[in-house]
């Protein structure tokens, strides 16, 4: 059976025979969201998931490699990538655990009772709507740029979709920290652990990590970078690490 | 002339001749006063600058050694401490720059019109009032803990004081970060640089140093960390540069 449509690929994730569908031209999957798979790997068992801007759906398929949870459901609004990710989770027989739902992450409270999730992963638009070069192509547009729903749309409605305790976890621009710790207080999803990525030491970060707790307690962890590329221009033992190889080129 | 009471020593802060009074049994400054004085080394020629929480005046000395300021003005509510930090002016003939008043710093809007600083640097305490390890010594406790002052007092009454784009320099707990976030940008005063203090590579970091501009715009930059220790145990560069020494032990 022939999964693809035009300008569409597969590529192999390496881990547990797992495979994935991108197309050339839309937003391919980049190493922000290997992180967060593996940031959000502590996750619960049996736990109940919602990825809330899922696109080819790289997130959840880790989280489903990674983790013993129960349910994954992937969020997203374009339709086409939908389409995507749905023939993805096919090719990988993981209809029993990882669902898509086609809609705009705003209007969720339609789909799900309050109080639904034990955890929310997102990599969300990092871009406000009206900065930064803009991308021609539509699809790539809207996964990089705050044009339906914007930073705190997303804080908003992992609040609301959250049970208590609930766990949240984003990759984000550290640019955005303030908007991010400001939002999260103000919806109640209490920062519990930040943790900043950078390409080499001695440099700015390109992103930061967090983990949050709906109803949590005040008091935040800032864990270790995490550092891509060694003082040799190698990748470090923990980038190997959650690439599960030993070196690989990427 | 005797500078000196009971329990109190003079230590040379070996830069441009400063000394500085402080007493064995209360709070004596540490690198976090050092560190702060540089990260606001960059203040405007000619600045109004208030220094909230003064204690010994550890800061504003560095700053009048390190800056064109005009004037700095330290608040501190206890009043043995402003005593002795008087005694230490008078000691560095810097009664026309630097000067103490006794308050706590959320009666300020009696003793100054909104608007009128260039600059505010602080160094406030770190813990919540019940919280940690409490000390016996009452001037201690004052100093470490939020008994007579919290966060959210010394954040409202910058941004009051502050000129429209004043600048603002604290340093603190990472473990506060979300609080300081949430609160300078409830107060107006947006986080614009931000830096890690860290012991050691790999490890927790220790502080942060964090620079705010009222009325700013939202962007933050998270500068590169600063190290205290090197590989080998050593202080670092930049440390001994901060110190003003080739190599020291302190």
């Amino acid at each position: 059976m022939c999964y693809l449509k035009e300008n569409e690929r597969i590529d192999d994730l390496e881990i547990n025979g797992l495979k994935i569908i991108q197309n050339n031209n839309w937003f391919c999957f980049g190493i922000d969201s290997v992180l967060l798979s593996d940031f959000a790997k502590k996750i619960k068992n049996q736990a109940k998931v919602l990825d809330l801007g899922t696109g080819t759906g790289i997130i959840s398929l880790l989280l489903c490699a990674k983790t013993n949870l129960k349910e994954i459901i992937g969020v997203e609004v374009q339709e086409e990538v939908c389409d995507m990710a749905k023939r993805t989770i096919k090719m990988n027989n993981l209809e029993d655990k990882f669902k898509i739902i086609c809609s705009n992450i705003k209007d969720l409270n339609n789909n799900f009772e309050k109080n639904t999730f034990d955890a929310i992963v997102t990599n969300p638009p990092y871009k406000k709507e009206n900065t930064g070069i803009k991308n021609l192509n539509m699809q790539k547009e809207i996964s990089r740029h705050e044009i339906l729903a914007n930073l705190e749309d997303f804080i908003k409605i992992s609040f609301d979709l959250l049970k208590d305790k609930g766990e949240f976890y984003m990759v984000h621009h550290p640019e955005r920290l303030t908007d991010i710790m400001f939002l999260m207080r103000k919806y109640k999803i209490e920062p519990k652990v930040l943790r900043f990525v950078y390409s080499k030491k001695n440099k700015m970060p390109k992103l930061i990590l967090i983990k949050g707790i709906k109803n949590g307690k005040s008091f935040l962890k800032v864990e270790p970078n995490l550092y891509i590329y060694n003082d040799e221009g190698g990748y470090t033992e923990e980038i190997l690490r959650i690439y599960n190889k030993s070196n690989m080129i990427f």
